[in-house]
């Protein structure tokens, strides 16, 4: 941590910094420059009070340097992370496995979910979506799900959707958009939460889901930078909460043509260097495009996602919500052989991938030889 | 094509609208609202003399329907795309084999540049690039490449890295900024000529490459739009070539930790909707990270690509220039081979590929039952 | 509002669409494309049955045409709009005087907020706010308001800036987190809620605020475009609650340098196009710097603002949050006497400003004669 | 300036490091953390060969601290701003006059220049503006400028509109897009040089202009933060040059309603605390609406902006480029009647704008005080 001193500090403020903070029992380092002060902090801050040191005379700010999200952060180091893997229900995410969450946008039927479980099982996905709450951009719509209206409705939808989850062996994954609704979910038997898109900084909702042992994907917002994202992640594990999933499915950007626009650079951020949480892709909300999703989900493996997530229905063309982009029954079974192909050789091709940190030594010594060399 | 009328226009300006069209020899359609009339022209209409109708009176505007970029649009359709391949010297792009271009962000001396060149035709690359004029964001940075200062200095530079490419058997790929050097850069044997990102819509450059018999590489603007950024691709192809590369390298949006944010959904959007043309991507400026080249080339590959952009350098730790997203020697061949491994997979998974259109109809045909069974 | 066919539709199926809206009592026009048919529906269709038309054989899409935000729409038309004003306590907005809602970030102790509404006063605003519940981005600030961690909190801290409102004689704005805290509010006699920038898409929270009587601050989300605001806006208005305030905070762009982008574009858009509410503008978040809230407030009075949101604190050096963008007392009441002198000038000039559709029939009845003479 | 070093640097290439800055005259200091250490050079650094340092071994990056536009940057310090002027014609910007530069998109023909400047001269106007190379995002929109096709209609379009300035004793801004044609615009007698927007980082024209005395107004891309515009700014100046005007005219967005997102907390923080170049807002080009122009350009007044720049039409419906955003003669009239009774207005509030600075060091001192009063 840095500790900045305002320009006007004087010279008596600065040391009572420093001698606190050598009470405290910590080494401190010091850049005077011709304006401002900086004093250095240095090792692990956890147990520093840093509201005490802040309150001195003369401090302006404390920068923090290490991650601000210390639980979602990378465990072990670059060269040997290590992930995270836990259970939705019977299926492990972050393992040796490919994870495909698959169904439809939103449960519209009894029959319309038992068709699509049957649908996901049968092309070989491990885990059915579906919303029950599908409020959307305009209050107008009409569709917004099975289960808006009333607790007794939210009841009815979660059943149906845990019954068909129940009678193809799938444990389920279902969007909650209120806090007060977290243990009607439990109750219910659902074995996953979703935080959507807009709640994504929902703080009444991340606080909630601090307490529930339920495995959460957490959908990045449009507008937040990825270490930003982290930062909301970091809100449900302060209590400990481990078995959180990242999630990427579109940013904001000039792009018009796809929805939103997919950022796998994040992803890849996500899984090789910032954090030990398993990452999801969601390719249908990403491209917004029913055509794109095949590519994009198979790219999304290679980047670094663990988990997939695919809208289908058993026919789109009928869909209450989103039907543009859920898949057509045949896509989803082809794009998920196709994803256990690309899943299978990105392992194979592990062994490839070198981070820098491996070879930086040998080509720092190398630096004053090939700088004569090359440069003469 | 649809003519929209103002709001002002009367009953006669619409119909003189209408006979004229028809006696142009076009179809029209018409839709009349309660503030504004649409008039459809149906067909060809390349011929139309726009200018013509958008000077009758009453008329406010002309809205294309068909895409605006009718020579960059994709040939065939989307069931049986027609794709482009040509050559870079004696490689082809745009066929049956992957194609990565490698090199060093800038030649930065005869003896770098030969090393460059023997370090990426060992790694199993198809092209050598390297920039002979690098200006930078700041005009302070120092280092603006060998050829920046006169036409001498350029000359020089291209001799080195064409030399280097002929050394080791490698076409050369060489960024272009001025309009006025393009015979320059033909005269001394460079293979493909690159139009950086800040020249994404120079216009002098664009209208001037309509001239040569080189391939081009037109890297996409941070600020544009995928449909936007085929329209100034189109420029060049007004008068007949058709030897481009489209490359995405990151657009601007709320992402901080990566130097860009690469649209990995618009490169499947042009590859699977859009263009005939070839797409490169290069994740070294996409992402601006080192180790995030390796995972982000791999993707890319499954979003689209045939052309894959890397930076390389024999000791980047040295590099006069973005050293920190150059990879080391061994990181480049690796990639490589993992690229390869990528590429072959995705040539055998295509089959699996398959666009609605295809599914489409039988679809809408099971509707009515589909909506009985689901709904009820 | 355009009834979209599918390419797939019969002629059959297109009569079938038609005769059913004449049916119902509308009348049609109709637009036959070589690939698709689009059936354009003239005049209200608020009673039409959407859901009945969508399910029909061959319809693909209903388009709506006139603004899908008919509450928040503007009222009257561009020449003569009509604006909606309403009291928050009793200070009335979107009337005939500016609104200053000034105060500090948050409510940090009854001392605190006293002696805050003593300086929002004497600086001449009419609206104190404060928050009670302030999350901050990283989890790990400290200091998340006063009425964070229990209801009890909550009340106190209400209580505490509803009693220095009713001291100095001004009405207090507060944002409200949670849905299930509104009578809360209500009941500790708040005047107004606020929705904070990261829950402008809680779709929890705007239901709920349906219900109250309060009027409510929205703050539009930084990845939200101007109609796609409203849209969330419209949300709040479908039982016919009116008292809302849009209010621009700043949106995500390329730069960096201010904490937001403040789009005073569309708050210009909202009130001279698109809304009859009243627009605030908060140059504090727009900005996020102390040194740029006087200009930025001074330019939102000629964009179209009638409320203005700013920070204050009684030594912002020791604002327990967001102290960077809170005024020094000086400053806010120099603020605020250039804003009345602002405001003052703006209804001086509003009378200079001229739309288009007062000037364009006679410019379009010309259109002949200027081309000749301009282009012979 | 910082010197970081890399992790892998021994305490000799530090210490190293060190010996060589001392001997260079340079005070240092040092924050020894257990990663990585840092090195501060104080002082004014301008002549330090940052080249050699940075060969140095274990040096990893040399960090500036001060900014890195030196010219471009702000003279004089907050609290006493220094600014600069200089003439376009015999219209001095930057001075105690608002100026505004107004004119249609494209000179259209000789007539139209010349109604146009008698339009702009009656409204008051102080410049007239009109492009003569008006390529288009399409290369198929037809009209692309009286001067695109050949060197002798550059000539003559040129002639045009500097005829019809002298006519009415209004100096010329025009706009120029390739560098090899700065005579022709010197030659015609053009006063005033503009790099549009698509060429905002076009190097072969910003190194180009380095050498013209003319002035130059340079647009901002959309795609740049504001402190990284100022880099490519600073370009043109570091042979000298200063009569550079900094021109803001929409950056990229969530937003879509408006053509462009117009910043102006960028145009504030330009003015008051980054930059001592004039700033000219194009509210025209900002929106892209024709109603919108007028509450804009309005609010550029008040955020910092001395140069107006509004684009208007004898007839717009009939102009052959952007028309839809070119005011009507009445328009153009009102808007600089008012713009000027806002100049006015901002001249005599100014003295209420209170930097920080001013109020920072008595406000550090209360402190303590403040504190025990406030919070116990």
């Amino acid at each position: 941590m840095i500790v900045k001193m305002r320009r006007t500090a004087s010279a008596d403020d600065i040391q009572a910094v420093e001698q606190r903070l050598h009470e405290l029992g910590y080494q401190t380092g010091k850049l005077v420059g011709t304006e401002i002060t900086l004093i250095g902090v240095y090792g692990d801050i956890s147990a520093l009070p840093q509201g005490e040191i802040f309150e001195m005379a003369g401090v302006e700010e404390l920068i923090p340097i290490s991650r601000a999200y210390k639980r979602a952060a990378q465990k072990g180091d670059i060269i040997n992370p290590i992930y995270t893997s836990f259970p939705i229900g019977n299926v492990v995410v972050g393992g040796s496995d490919l994870v495909v969450v698959a169904g439809p946008c939103s449960v519209e039927s009894e029959v319309q979910i038992m068709e699509s479980a049957q649908m996901v099982k049968e092309a070989g996905c491990s885990v059915l979506r579906g919303g029950v709450v599908k409020y959307r951009s305009s209050p107008y719509s009409g569709w917004e799900g099975l289960g808006a209206d009333s607790v007794e409705d939210l009841r009815q939808a979660l059943h149906y959707i845990v019954k068909a989850g129940k009678e193809f062996g799938l444990p389920t994954a279902v969007e909650i958009l209120d806090h007060t609704m977290v243990s009607e979910y439990e109750d219910a038997g659902v074995d996953c939460l979703q935080i959507g898109e807009p709640n994504s900084r929902n703080t009444s909702l991340l606080n909630r889901l601090r307490d529930t042992s339920l495995p959460v994907i957490h959908k990045r917002g449009t507008s937040l930078d990825s270490e930003a994202y982290l930062l909301w992640v970091e809100r449900m594990m302060t209590k400990g909460k481990e078995n959180i999933i990242l999630c990427e499915r579109g940013v904001m950007s000039a792009n018009r043509y796809t929805r939103n626009t997919l950022d796998l650079g994040s992803v890849a951020a996500f899984h090789y260097h910032l954090s030990h949480l398993p990452i999801a892709v969601d390719a249908s909300h990403g491209t917004g495009v029913r055509d794109l999703v095949h590519p994009l989900t198979l790219a999304s493996v290679f980047a670094g996602a663990s988990v997939l997530l695919v809208e289908a229905h058993p026919n789109p063309l009928i869909a209450k919500s989103d039907g543009f982009q859920g898949l057509f029954p045949e896509q989803l079974s082809r794009l998920v052989t196709a994803a256990e192909a690309t899943w299978k050789l990105r392992t194979e091709l592990e062994p490839l991938y070198t981070p820098s940190a491996v070879l930086e030594k040998a080509y720092d010594q190398r630096v004053a030889e090939d700088r004569k060399r090359l440069f003469g």
